[in-house]
This record gives C-alpha cells, sequence and structure tokens, in this order.
C-alpha cells in the first residue's frame, strides 16, 4: 500500500539517497524516474497498521502476505485433470527457444497437462527439450499459422513467444480471439500481433491477460508521454477492454479491469535479458490452467517469477544468472509460500 | 492392513478433519470419498500388533516394512546378463516425450539392458535424451505398427506410454499378446488399444501387470457406478484373466489374481500431472525385467514410484515438481530401503 | 599382493561367509567361485609388510596406493596440445548412445582434444550431447565403415562401442590394424569383428588395449573351461600379440605382455549395466592420449572407473545410478588421487 | 605490478623451487621458461606498498582489486536493451559445439540478448542446447559465408569459434571487417582467416580484440624467437592496428594498443582442453555488448575465465573439468567480485 503525494515537476536532484516515511509512493515505483531516486530507504514512523489498512486506495503492493492469501494447496486426492489443460502456441524459425523457455514454465509451475503448438521446425527440439510436453506442429515449417485442432478443450491459450509478426501468424490470433471463450495470455511478438490490428482488443475473451513492457505498450495504445501517463492509460483500457494488462517494468503493474493497480516488489536488474518474459508467460498460463481467475494469476505470477529471479541472483549472480534458471529457482519460490 | 466396517450410505458430512482408531479403513482410501473426509487422523488405541497381524484380511497397505521384504540387493558378482533386457514400446508424433520418461525411469530402476521401439519420429530424441538406451525405430514415422524383431529374446516387454490408438498400433498389440510369453506391463494409450478389441484380454501373457486410472479401467471393463464396484470388478476380473491390475489413485490398489488388494500409501498431489503414469510404467517394467515377480513388481514400483515423488515435493515443491523430477528422486527411494 | 594357494577342487561348499588370511586368494577372485565364497573377510594376522612386500608374486591388486604412484598431475604451464588428440571411432544407427557415453568419458578424463567418428545418424545427438568434441561423420547414414583421414594424427584411437559387426565395419578395423601405428584401446563390437577375423589379432598395433568380457573374451579365443584357464590363456596371448588385456568382471584382470596380470578392487553391481564397458573404453583412451603409458592407462581407467561407480552407487544406489553417473562421478575418483 | 630485471641469458639450471622478492619478474611469466622455474614462491621483503604503487611500469598483473574496479553492478532499474545484443558467428560441420560453447558462456555472462549466425548443420543443436539465443542459419549447410542481415543493431559481434577456413569464410570476415563499425571479437579459425589476407588486420575496426594463442599470433604475426620477441611484436601490432591482443598462455597477456600488458593471474591446467578458448570468446563478447570498454571487456573475461576455471579444478579436479564445466563456474566468479 502507498499514498502518491508527490507531483512530477519536482524532478530536479539526482539522488544518491531518497529517504521516504513508511511506504512506498507512485513516483518511487517508476521506472523513469530512476536517475532521480538512486537508493531507496523506507523509514517507519510508527504509523499505526490500522490506520493504513484503512486508507482506501486503488494501488497496493503484491507482497508475501497478499501473495499467500492467493496461494492455494494441491488437494491430495486430486488427479492431472483437476489441474487444467493449458495450449502454448509459440515458436517461429530460430525462436524455438522462447517456446521451450515458456513451456519448461508452464510445466514447472503446476499446471496438469500441456500441449504446445509450434512449427514444425521446433518438433525435436521441443520433444527433446521437454518430454513432459505434448507436440502439436503445423502445416508451417517455419511460423504458426493454423489454427490447432480442438482449441476449445483447452483450459487456457499462452500465445505469443517467438512467433513472430507474419500475416498468417497475425490471422491465427484473430482466428483464436474470436473462436477461444476462456482467457488468453498473450504477450511478445502476441502483443505486437494485436498491434498490427487493433480491433481485435475489442474481441479479445474476457479477462485475457496481457504482458506488454513499455515498448509494446505503447505500440498496443500509442505513444505514451511517460510513465503516469502509461498507467493512466493502461487503467483505461483494462476497463475498455474488460483485461488484465501486465505492464512490465522494475516495479512491474498488474492493472485490473476494476480500475486496481498492483505493483510487484520482486524481481532484479539479472531478469533483464532475453527470455525472463517468456518464463512469466508460462507461469501465468499455468495459474490459469489451474483454476486461479487471472487476475490471481497475474498476481501470483509476477510475483514468483520475481522472487524465484532473485534466489537465481542470490545463488548465481545477476549476471550469470538466465531465464533457465528462474525456472529452475521456482521451487524455492513456490516452496517459499507453503 | 485395515478392516473395512463403514457403508457408502454414511456419507453425509463434509468433514475438515475425519480421526479413525488404529488403521485405515477401505473407504477411506477411496477418490470419491474424499470430500466427505478432508484431514485424516490415525488414532492409535494402542491395539496389540500381534492381533492385528493375526487379522485375515484380503487388503493391506503397502508400507515400508513390506517393500523391504520384498527388495533384493545386487549380488556383488552379478553382470549385466543378471538384471534382464526390457523392451519398451512407446511414443508417437508429439508424444515421444512419455517413451522417454517410461525409458529413463527404466534405466534408473536398474534394468540391465534396455531396448525401446519407436516411430522414426522419435529416433534423435531418445538418443539424444538417454544415451544408454538402445533403439530401434518402426517403419513407420510417426506410429509404432511393426513387430519387433526376436521379441522372444526380451524379459518383459512395456507397452503403451504416448503410442496411440491407430488401428496398425491396435494390431501390434494383438500381435504381441499372441507371439510373448512373458508379463506385458500395459499402461496409457495401450490400455486403450485394449479397450478396442477386448477379446484381447484373454491373450494376455499370464501375470502382465495393466496399470489404468479410473476411466480407462472404465473403458477396459465397462463404466462403475462408484470405486467400491470397481473394485471389486477389479478383482474379479484379475482373477479371470490370471493378470495383475495396478488401479491408479491417490491410493493406488494393487489387485493380484489371488484376490488380494494392496493399497499403496505413498505419493501426492504433485504427482498429479502428464507424465507421472509413463514413469511408473518404466520402473514396474525394469523391476519385472530384474526378475521381480509381477506381484513384487508392482508392489515394489508403485511404493517406489510415490516415494520418490515424495521426496521430490518436499525438495520442489508440488507444483514445480515433474514427471523427470519423480525419476530424478528415485535414488533417494531406492536409498532408503537399504 | 595376495599369494594362491588353494586348488579348483576345493569348490564344496556354498559360503555364506569366507574368512581369510591377510590377503586375497586367487579364487576369491574369481567370479565363476562367487556362489561359494559368500561375504568375504580378510583377517590381519600380523605377517610383517616387508615379507610380504618381498614375495615374487606375478600378480597384484590395483588399490591405491599402486595407482597413486601412476597417476600424474597435470603441469601448470601445459596447453591443450600436452594432453594428446584422441579419436574415437563409435556408434552405428540406434547405438549412438555408446558413443555419447565413450565420448563423454573420455572428455571428463582430461585428454586434450576429442574426435569423434560417426555414422551419419549421430551427428545432431553427438554435436547436442557434448559440445567439446569435434565430429566427423562417415560417408554412412548407420554405421562406420570409411577410413578417417589423417589418421596418423592422432595420439591414439578408441574403436568398438556400438559400432555392430557389418561386414564393412569389419573392413575398417582392418584397415586401422594396418595404417594405424600407435596403440588402440578395442572394445565391444569391436572385439566382435576382430573375432570373425582372428589373423588381425596379429596386426594390432603394439601394446593396444583390448577390454573383453569373458564372453568377448572366449570368442575371440576360444571357449575356456573356467576362469582359470580363461585367465592362463589372456597371460599367453597378451604376450604372444604383444597385447594388453581388461578382462572384464567383478574383480577385473589387467593382463601385460610381460606375463603381470593385476586384480582391480574397486567397483561394484551397480555397474552391471548397458553403457558401463563404453565408459571405461572412453577412460582410458582418454588416459593414454595423455602419454600414460599403455599398461598404466588400463590400471589407472579401470581403477578410477571402478571408484567413480562406488561413489555412485554411495549416492545413487546401485539400481539407479547409470553409466553416465559414472562419468558423473569421476570426478570424486580422481580428486582422491590428489 | 612487478620490474624486469632478468635476462633471457641466464636460463641455465632447470629449479625446482624459484624463489623471488616481493612481485613477478617478466621471465617468470613466460611459458617457455616453465622449465627453468619449477614452484615460484614470492618472498614478502617488506617493501613499501607506496613506493610499489609509484613505480611507474608498463606491465601489470590483472589481479581481484584490479578487476573490482572494472566491474560495475546491474542498475535496479535496467531493462536488457540497457546489457546489449551480441552477434555471434560460429560452427561449422563438426564443430557445433565451440558455438554452443560460446554461446553459452556469453548469455551466461550478462548480455541482453544473443543471436547466433550459424551453418544451417547448426540450427537444432543450438536451438536445443540454449533455449535463451536466437538463431540465424547461413545459405550454407556446413560453413558460415553469408553476411546476416543487420549486422549494424548489434552491440558486437564475436566471430571465429569453429568456424574453419573456407575461402567463403575468409569472405565473410573480409566484409564484416568492411561494414562493421563496432569493436570485433575475433578468435580461433577467425583468426586464421586473417593470418590468409592480413591486409584485413588494418580494416579491423578500432578496439577490435583478437585472442590467439601464440601459434595463431606467429601465423598472425610472423614466427618468433621466443615469448619475449612475441611480446614485443603484440606491443607494436596493438599499437599499430589499434587493436586489444590477448595473447593466450599460462598467464595470458593482454596487450593494449596504449602498450599496456596485463598478465593474468588466475586459470590452470584443467583449461588446456578443446573448448577453453570458445568460452573466453563469449564471455568477452558479452561483455563488450555490456558496454564495458573493450580493454576492461578483456582484463574483466581473462580474469573471470580463469577464476572460473579454479574454481571448476576445485570441485571437479583439472582431469574432468570440462569447457562447459567453466560457465557453471562463472557464477562463482562472479559473485566472488560482489
Amino acid at each position: 500500500m502507498f499514498i502518491d503525494k508527490s507531483s512530477k515537476e519536482n524532478k530536479v536532484v539526482e539522488a544518491d539517497h531518497t529517504l521516504t516515511f513508511q511506504c512506498y509512493k507512485l513516483p518511487l515505483l517508476l521506472q523513469e524516474n530512476a536517475p532521480f531516486i538512486g537508493e531507496l530507504h523506507l523509514l517507519d514512523i510508527g504509523l499505526h497498521p490500522a490506520f493504513l489498512h484503512n486508507q482506501s486506495v486503488d494501488m497496493a503492493l503484491v507482497d508475501h502476505s497478499r501473495v499467500r492469501q492467493i496461494f492455494r494447496r494441491r488437494n491430495v486426492f486430486a488427479h492431472k485433470g483437476n489441474f487444467g489443460h493449458a495450449l502454448l502456441i509459440a515458436g517461429s524459425y530460430g525462436k524455438i527457444g522462447a517456446a521451450v523457455l515458456a513451456a519448461k514454465a508452464c510445466i514447472h509451475s503446476g499446471a496438469g497437462l500441456l500441449t504446445c503448438h509450434l512449427p514444425k521446425c521446433g518438433y525435436e527440439i521441443m520433444q527433446t527439450a521437454l518430454p513432459e510436453a505434448m507436440v502439436m506442429t503445423d502445416e508451417n515449417e517455419t511460423i504458426v499459422a493454423q489454427l490447432p485442432n480442438e482449441i476449445e478443450k483447452y483450459s487456457v491459450i499462452g500465445i505469443g513467444p517467438g512467433i513472430g509478426t507474419a500475416n498468417e501468424t497475425q490471422n491465427l490470433i484473430s482466428f483464436i480471439c474470436r473462436r477461444f471463450k476462456k482467457p488468453l495470455v498473450v504477450d511478445a511478438d502476441g502483443l505486437n500481433c494485436l498491434s498490427q490490428q487493433k480491433d481485435l482488443l475489442q474481441r479479445l475473451p474476457p479477462l485475457s491477460i496481457l504482458t506488454p513492457h513499455p515498448k509494446e505498450f505503447d505500440r498496443l495504445f500509442g505513444d505514451q508521454q511517460n510513465d503516469f501517463e502509461r498507467l493512466a492509460t493502461a487503467k483505461q483500457k483494462s476497463s475498455v477492454h474488460n483485461i488484465i494488462i501486465v505492464l512490465k517494468s522494475h516495479h512491474t503493474a498488474i492493472v485490473t479491469p476494476s480500475g486496481d493497480v498492483f505493483f510487484n516488489n520482486t524481481g532484479n536488474a539479472g531478469m533483464a535479458k532475453g527470455g525472463s518474459g517468456d518464463v512469466l508467460t508460462g507461469i501465468i498460463t499455468s495459474l490459469v490452467a489451474q483454476n486461479y481467475s487471472p487476475e490471481q494469476a497475474a498476481l501470483l505470477g509476477v510475483y514468483l517469477h520475481g522472487l524465484a529471479g532473485d534466489f537465481a541472483a542470490n545463488a548465481l549472480s545477476e549476471q550469470v544468472m538466465t531465464a533457465t534458471d528462474i525456472i529452475v529457482f521456482l521451487s524455492q519460490a513456490f516452496l517459499s509460500l507453503k
């Protein structure tokens, strides 16, 4: 929870250290203010927790206690059918790795079953890398373009990692938006495909989750002056299209159709590398498959992704850790919620 | 060991906690009762062990002491020929992962040699994933349909993981049932193939092991009203066909031709994911190859599979653990029997 | 060191335990006596070490102190050219795993460079599994048959794992025996190829190393009545052909042209699995490349192979450990020699 | 820091131990003197640190304190665009492993994005081995020869590992030297290609980094009488061509255009194996991508490479450690700089 009292015009000093009282203020969470903040220190001034709790705000932090409330244990008698069947549509020639990362993250976040729809050139790569995933291949060698059979049987579709923006791939996304009634998780080139046919934003299944970084966001919703405006636009678009927007940044913001904004407080600069976003797509897709609500899945997924990244950075250094290592350290992140 | 005094008509309360005296009762082990049981507590009321031991029951728990009696150490002077040569028939296009999981589990459970018969599309995948396995490929690119050469030389055949139910594959199973005289281990689509030509149940080699989950069981033996009826049917069919039925569930039941039923007491909901069953097939096939009797192999295999899963869940969380991790933690499971 | 005073005619009792004074006797080391020995106990009767040391015997144990005398540290200023360039000729369709295991073992035992000559079907498998190895492919898709270019530039050739016994492959071995002047390490199907053209035994380069198990030995040198006769034959053939014979068994015997026999004292029944022999081939080939004499390489290689296996069994259990795990635990074996 | 007072004519004694006062002298760092030095001991004679610090020398040791001054933490608000996009041009038929090793090392050293340009035969291998890398393939099946699209968009190009010296590949390097304006990192066959068209040395982009071992150096710059002459030549060529020369040896020397020479003090003989150089190429390329100056990247890269190798040797032994293990232990090397 935090209170926004600052205004953008105050940007003057490039501080080495910034002290703030009790809780985060909005500008301290926005990427473009980074040069003016330096190292941030929260000073406890003894405000009563009940007072803070009673403040009515539409912004909040995603922290451990919030996430523990969302997290559910697996029922001991459950079988794989209880944890959903996710479909992942990903990859193109030279970018099958994005599909592998998203698929591994999905499998390692608890989904019951995962089927991957890939271009033919991804067949052996995925089957070698991840025996737990089933694979369907497109009729195309290098791109995905063909509507998979029986898409209605899947609990959720994750689409985007490494797919490129070929016309045929754009058409595929258009088909899916029209045929699939459960939430989509759209990332990366999936978002870029949407940017090229913006009318599809209206056709996204209710409570679909979009996970743009700032550039992808601006391609989708027009250029934004600054992070404040971008956040305002996200709130508006989230409400208009009834979607959840995960605006990726150092403090990733999850924006819901009801106008709530949640800032994530896990993660580190070691995740600023190719593949981290693919991993997030896989985690969120997996959580939706397990019947978390899309809002819960976005909050829990973003938090766990960052926390696993923090464990990885701690063990391996920010320089050395890779997107694969985020997946490896998901176990520590999940265990911390028990 | 347990005593069944409850009856199905008592299902009323959806308890958060259930207390029971001294030992499990049958209804407490059945999946469909899960909503009414909640968390189960066994209360020790001080019954004399000798009394319990002397009760004549046809049902028992698979627990550590029982499994230690079955488990055999490897003779120090033994060579690989002493531990059998398993044949695994598995995989189809997009489902080679199932073959890889079963093969890895087989190799990591002690078999002397393993040959995999795969569709051509699985060749590089298996050879890359598991150098310890030898590979034969079918004349078909995407399915298995061709009777492997010299099948009589193998100690056991495991068949089913990921094979699909193409007509040609069904024919292959029919050939094998007629030609192979040693036990088969049949799982997954292998069972579905049997469901489509039920006369083959009569032709299964003596003491073959079938490992259906409830839906596969019903496809094989007709719809069952409930878990009690399913168990009764399993006992009858096991006796009629002289086969061992491993009815997979939270407490997997191993049913033998002599009418004994053993309930397994290891495993967890983290195993409720695609691939777990393929791993079990590999373990049991491996144990039969090592000259455990099929009944012993089923008991020991089911127990070790669940125990490895428990070690995996403990180390990695139920959410994050995968079928591959069950294989990784087989070492801890086997070491616990030493 | 040990003294052979027992005779074969004494085999009567199938003992559970056998007590022997001070040191091993020959019959206690031979596989076929295993049923009569049970668990073996060496009783220290206080013989003076100098006395034992002064006994003139042509048999000895390969133990830690002997191996430490052979083992050399790497010179700090050395470069990769100082550690040789090994050539491995291995694999056929469905048995590329044998090539992978031998190659990994070679790389993980210290050779400077490794080139693998494989059938075309092994190309991607090896390059994916082991980036440290260079690969040449045969003109054949499924077998090796073509003499590699410039074979004289290699320090040693390891040949045999998984190559099959096709006529063309037999011819290749014949070519190599005639062209290559430095030692060969011949295993598995390489030995079976020799068995089919026994005149090649005369043409083996001096101090080549053959690593047969008893069946392969008998195919090469004729049926043997028992382990005593097999050992006598090995001594004779080793001398006649000026080769080193590694007769694999629980206590593997290394027989040298000068008539010495060394019995290995490491290893366990968890190594009685497909692939263990391929790993040994890789280790010995690597040691010869590093300029150990063939006799030293055989002693050191057999010892390290068994010791790594013992570490693997201890960590993973005899059932679960695989040939790959022997390679993984080579590090502990080498570290124990420091 | 060290002072060179010795002269080459003193080489007489092949010492087991050499004692020297306070700091290294040049001849003690040169490979060809190794037989005369034996084990080296630095004796502290109490020279005042300020005195040493004030000596004006053009040679220095790369040690922990120097490297910590170069090393930069990652800005917490950074995104992947801040860490550059490296292009790696590597591999040919049978030597795709060199590309995999360089690519893995690059990814594990902190670059934001990596694209690999490979011959077609490397496609599946790289995508299977390293999902974090994007892949472009050449129009050639077995070599790289085609200028990648949009090379100007990359922050740095690493070229050489495993590429061979085909004429077409030589032409590619020629094109790149003319078109690319930012630094190249050239290694292995990349250097051999330069040797065959020495006029390209003049066309290397400013501050390109060349990483020859002594033989590759001599092919580039003519035969050298000894290490002293080689070092003198390196200083001259570095200045003339405005490039950084990393002369690989036990104490690798980094020579800069301004005439400074830095001797590295990490590393061990376990790195004297195929693939170690490819790993170094990947690390340095990654550091340049992250906006370290080429001189800093060379110093930091050589130091971390050797330090990771030392951690690997300590954990696995010099014999068993591989080039891949250097990458695995990069995490410990980077963590030591925190």
